[in-house]
């Protein structure tokens, strides 16, 4: 009889390690709500990335299973979602919400602001994560940035524009606030669907356009029908973000956190890498190819004006809300001490060394 | 007896499920050796922030401990250690082994070469890669990027340069390839330990020095005696590395081995968004505190000389050896692809943005 006590005792204990064993390779199973339709080039890489990295470094502890806009039918609607704990997470761009939340416009990137190395350097050392969990906060959302574009192109044209009067009533696709600051100077922004873009420019729907870069233009085929690309001044160092459901964040064990939180930011960084990669393959390809495509960049009275109704449209924000004004303010702040040191570095570098 | 048997069976098979588990916790004790000293500023953050990284995400199960130069003695003897498994892993920059094999000298930065952000592009999409691990993988050592310092100033200099001919017996602090350049064109490049470089250039032993840029010379004080602060041409995207023995690495867990991967490449685009951070702040202070220190970029013949000789230079490299003549014509074919890229996106838009 004591040998069997022993022996039960000793398969009590031995269960119970079992059972502690099995607890920790508990699978978390996650969904991720993405703005891009399914195999969206660059901007889906990055998801499956995150994804890919997750699942590896969490030794299939953390599936994170994606929806692209295909399934869920909500491209806008992914803070929405991922608010209401339906997704637990997300993929798009805090600037996308400005309707819902001005606060979260300023996250992305803002006309005649950081470039992506000065951008990262914000977020990361110079307030901008605390400043951006600040405005999420209120929506039970933690955010991260989730890959940068690179500076985005000021977009195809038709005609060439020569001065700001080639930019009265010109009828071009630029959504968001880029599209309000062009408004100032007397151009027609309007948004028109992706799949119907090519169309309206070549039947003169709209004068002009703007997309992202050569790494997501060349497959739009613009370069067909518009032979002037302007260098850009709105969008200098788009980031998505990744958007997490705070409750669901909070509920992993804290290796699980890191983990989650260590793949985001790198797969953000290689989104910027890759993208890089591709602006330069793709633009490549469009000199080889279209040698007519002239590569312009806004005469001065163009760039002064526009610099001039963004400042106007931001003070106007910033007289309306607190936090607002914060943000604005760190945002230049930052941008006043970082920039020097990108002038003498890369950009003297680069003028020097052609 | 039945009941017994089958308790035991139950027991030994609790035990064997136990005995996984415990497997499964199996601690890795790491050890890495870095080419700085105890507590140096970025390029030191960047081993502890992938060391943290590695231990949350392994839940304790691979710890990295990190041994500076002033206990392990042998700052430029991170290869060999590494190599020999001395140590598990090591960080340095594979620059310093071009001695003991030219091709390491490439994966740092060259001359007139990338930027940081079209370094990464190359790395990662460019064949950079495959190519540090050709280099690497007679050394039995598997090299990562270990952290960008952006793009290095030039140095400083007690005299201005006005042309080529200030330059003739010039004696300057520049160690490795690029004093080589710089002696092609009659300076007279020599290295001084950096515990000696600002009584040397205080009393005249030397008349100009290169460190590496704000981020790391404000601590050196330089800009209280030299008052000419020349923009970059030699090493304009330095990015160090991370080493990691072939043996000790395969020997890891397949998740254990994402986790360290995913680690340094995260801990490597982190120091560059640091280095960015910090140099703006150190440029800030320094514009502010010595208003006298003046910002040069050498004039056109200086920097037509320069690339010439380092033309020169790499041809003469590439004609000894094919491996060698492979990663130059890897770096100059990529730098032509992707630098048009960058001169219409980040730089056309810091120049019109100004």
């Amino acid at each position: 009889m004591i040998k069997t006590k022993l022996l039960i005792t000793i398969l009590l204990m031995s269960v119970l390690a079992t059972s502690n064993a099995f607890a920790a390779k508990k699978v978390h199973r996650w969904k991720l709500a993405e703005t891009w339709p399914t195999n969206f080039p660059i901007f889906g890489d990055a998801t499956k990335n995150m994804a890919k990295m997750v699942k590896e470094m969490s030794d299939g502890r953390l599936i994170i299973q994606i929806h692209s806009r295909n399934k869920h039918k909500a491209p806008l609607g992914v803070l929405d979602m991922v608010k209401a704990g339906q997704y637990q997470m997300g993929h798009t761009a805090a600037y996308y919400y400005k309707g819902k939340d001005i606060n979260t416009m300023f996250f992305t990137t803002m006309p005649f602001g950081m470039v992506a190395s000065e951008q990262y350097a914000w977020f990361y050392h110079g307030g901008g994560m605390e400043l951006m969990e600040k405005v999420f906060d209120k929506h039970r959302i933690l955010a991260f940035p989730g890959g940068n574009t690179g500076n985005q192109m000021g977009g195809w044209f038709r005609k060439e524009i020569n001065s700001l009067d080639d930019l009265k009533g010109l009828k071009m696709r630029i959504p968001g606030f880029a599209g309000e600051v062009l408004a100032q100077v007397g151009a027609k922004p309007t948004n028109i669907p992706a799949g119907e873009l090519y169309t309206a420019l070549e039947r003169n729907t709209i004068d002009a356009l703007e997309w992202v870069g050569p790494s997501l233009d060349l497959r739009m085929g613009f370069h067909k029908i518009a032979p002037y690309y302007y260098t850009g001044w709105h969008e200098p160092g788009a980031e998505l973000q990744f958007m997490v459901n705070k409750r669901a964040y909070e509920k992993l064990p804290k290796d699980l956190q890191v983990i989650l939180k260590t793949a985001m930011r790198v797969a953000a960084y290689d989104m910027y890498t890759q993208s890089t990669h591709e602006s330069g393959k793709n633009l490549a390809s469009i000199s080889k190819d279209y040698p007519n495509v002239k590569i312009k960049t806004f005469p001065n009275d163009v760039m002064t004006a526009l610099r001039a109704a963004n400042q106007r449209l931001l003070a106007d924000f910033a007289s309306k809300d607190a936090l607002t004004k914060e943000i604005i303010k760190s945002q230049r702040t930052y941008l006043e001490q970082v920039r020097p040191w990108t002038n003498i570095s890369d950009q003297a570098y680069l003028n020097s060394a052609k």
